[in-house]
């Protein structure tokens, strides 16, 4: 991971919940940066998340994002609400800025209220130690996710090169009642925060809301993008002006290994499912009949005993109630939709030697499905998801008894 | 089961899916009837309920009812037209009827084409066999349920006795792609077509629509009422005039029974789990609520493993973006909704004794959970549903493969 000019991350060990690992995460942004924020729509949302939102509403020129990993802070309540404003205000006063330029996130059990002694005793040893690498960053936050997820990319304005690089931890629900997404993306070009707010939530659209692990949406759901504004290139005044174009792309691309490497990381995961829907009349037409089909208990449990259900497939298309043109769509498994199973209105039946060679191809960790819904001929639209394993029901049932 | 005057049932093996039992089942209404029906929204629907809520729209004066269990004839383009039109116009035949006022269901695989030839062959001593109890019919229309699904009431409009009889088979996913829900419901008193499909529409939301066993909708669900007008009785104008009233309560337990019963068959069922949402500011907003507890994957598993998890009860309320008022919602469990765990915003911490309790009513198969969302004082609304099993998995999982 390459360091983001004006962006710095401090990782410490807290105690609050986790021994023997970072916990607490703090990222500095230099003067001059902007900052745009992307959050759960959960009517349940977390302290943490409603002041944030809050704070993004009275300036965006945030300076401090502090994030614990352990407790959600989320249905707490009055005592949720003190932790919030305590270590907001100690964090703004050592570091000399105003309130709402301090924005904050928790990931952990929900119902838990994070210890604010332990935070509160931590944070000046936090705000003097010196910069960690984004690695060690996205470790701080995660929480039983089975790898840090990181991505980035070198792109340029007018020749002036620019770094966009991006951690986030797992919404693999690899423990109970952590849900939670958490994203960061710093960016070292100058962005006016309107126009990063709206190339966050354009990104977020396609990736992060593309994934689907169990359909079930957490309270603490958390993006925040920053550019830090410590290269110095032609302005950018709209994100549709030509020399924007690379910025937006690279963007993208780190937003969309960060989504594809959360949808890996699944609760139980046996299979990374990649779903491929054609034909929809538009992007969210076309994502909200992927995610549905990714979310579906039946498809989930045929996919992790290795089954080509079709049928449970259309039934999760069926349920969105879009009105598919049944007599031109299409479903096919494998990634260059080799074995196409209905097609036209029916069932393909298949050769033995097509039988055969979908069977051996649905023991792959990796599956691939195609859909074309028959309604347009507009590009497919990427949706990822996983199986639904044993492993997922012990995970989510042993946890807490 | 009482028989319902002016109705009657017939069942047959005609070996096109099972061996050793009935699969094919005949409703004959007597002339002067009136039907209504309830379809499943999904867009994927099967090609006899497209057939079916066309011929209901033609005429209400349906004569015949004919229901097949096997195959799900969904998603089987021209060859399935092909089985609706043949048998629809064959016992249209033999019965001397309209070809509108015969209704068609079907029960099973998606994608599988019911035997055509089978089913012809059959008609004509279908329709020549002697009538059978409601008991029969259940089992005939059943595909994996554990047990057959009734329920009956008498009661009366102004002094003349009515009978109210339903049959239903489960949401149960007992064997997979089988989601599918019948039900049928007859009564013997006078009421105009379009009473009758009020009276359907406002009982089944409250019902069979309060049911989740996964979230996943069938291609296939149906519900037929009938009225077989066999009493003669002071006419209905309206289900709000006062001598309508007992009709409609009943008609309204009968359903409720059916849908219980639905759910307590879930697939690989551990526990069957009632929910009471209050507070809500319309029965919608509380069913919606309800389902969505009931149909989140951490949520049942949670109750799979008999952890009182509340925190993934309010996520679950969250996700619905219903705008809570936390700091006078609660959740509780019990019958008598006695173990509160979550009061006016905040977790409640429960003694030793209360700990043990709770722990001890989580082990029960039956599971009642009270929600309050604090935005009115309005009655309480039921919803029910099941856990997620290992068995879950296995039924669904080990089929086809």
């Amino acid at each position: 991971m390459p360091r983001v000019a004006g962006i710095e991350t401090r990782a410490l060990a807290c105690g609050a919940r986790y021994h023997d690992r970072d916990d607490l995460l703090l990222v500095s942004l230099a003067t001059g940066s902007t900052c745009a924020g992307v959050f759960t729509p959960s009517s349940a949302a977390a302290a943490p998340v409603l002041w944030s939102q809050r704070a993004l509403r009275k300036t965006t020129q945030t300076r401090a994002i502090l994030i614990n990993a352990g407790q959600a802070n989320a249905l707490t309540g009055v005592a949720g609400e003190k932790v919030v404003a305590q270590t907001r205000d100690r964090l703004a006063g050592l570091m000399g800025i105003e309130q709402e330029q301090v924005l904050l996130a928790s990931t952990g059990v929900i119902g838990e209220v994070p210890d604010l002694a332990a935070i509160e005793a931590c944070l000046p040893r936090l705000v003097a130690s010196s910069a960690c690498d984004w690695q060690r960053a996205a470790r701080a936050f995660a929480t039983t996710d089975s790898f840090p997820k990181g991505a980035s990319e070198t792109t340029a304005i007018d020749g002036v090169p620019i770094v966009v690089a991006g951690i986030a931890k797992g919404a693999g629900m690899i423990a109970p009642d952590m849900a939670t997404m958490l994203a960061l993306i710093g960016v070292d070009a100058t962005l006016p925060a309107p126009l990063l707010q709206e190339l966050l939530r354009t990104a977020v659209a396609r990736t992060f809301n593309a994934v689907s692990i169990d359909g079930d949406m957490s309270t603490n759901d958390t993006v925040f993008a920053i550019a830090s504004g410590a290269k110095d290139h032609h302005p950018i005044g709209s994100l549709c002006e030509r020399h924007a174009e690379a910025l937006t792309a690279a963007f993208a691309r780190v937003l969309r290994s960060l989504a594809r490497q959360i949808a890996m990381d699944g609760e139980g995961i046996g299979k990374f499912v990649t779903l491929w829907t054609k034909g929809a009349r538009s992007e969210e037409e076309g994502r909200r009949v992927g995610k549905s089909v990714l979310s579906s208990p039946l498809v989930k449990v045929a996919l992790a005993y290795g089954d080509a259900n079709w049928g449970r497939i259309a039934m999760a298309i069926g349920k969105t109630e879009v009105p598919v043109r049944w007599e031109q769509a299409s479903i096919a498994f494998g990634e260059r939709a080799e074995h196409v199973v209905f097609a036209k209105g029916e069932p393909v039946a298949p050769s033995p030697a097509a039988t055969a060679a979908l069977a051996h191809a649905m023991q792959d960790r990796r599956i691939t499905i195609t859909i074309d819904l028959g309604l347009s001929d507009a590009a497919p639209v990427e949706t990822w998801g996983c199986d639904l394993t044993h492993e997922y029901l012990r995970l989510n049932g042993d946890y807490r008894s």
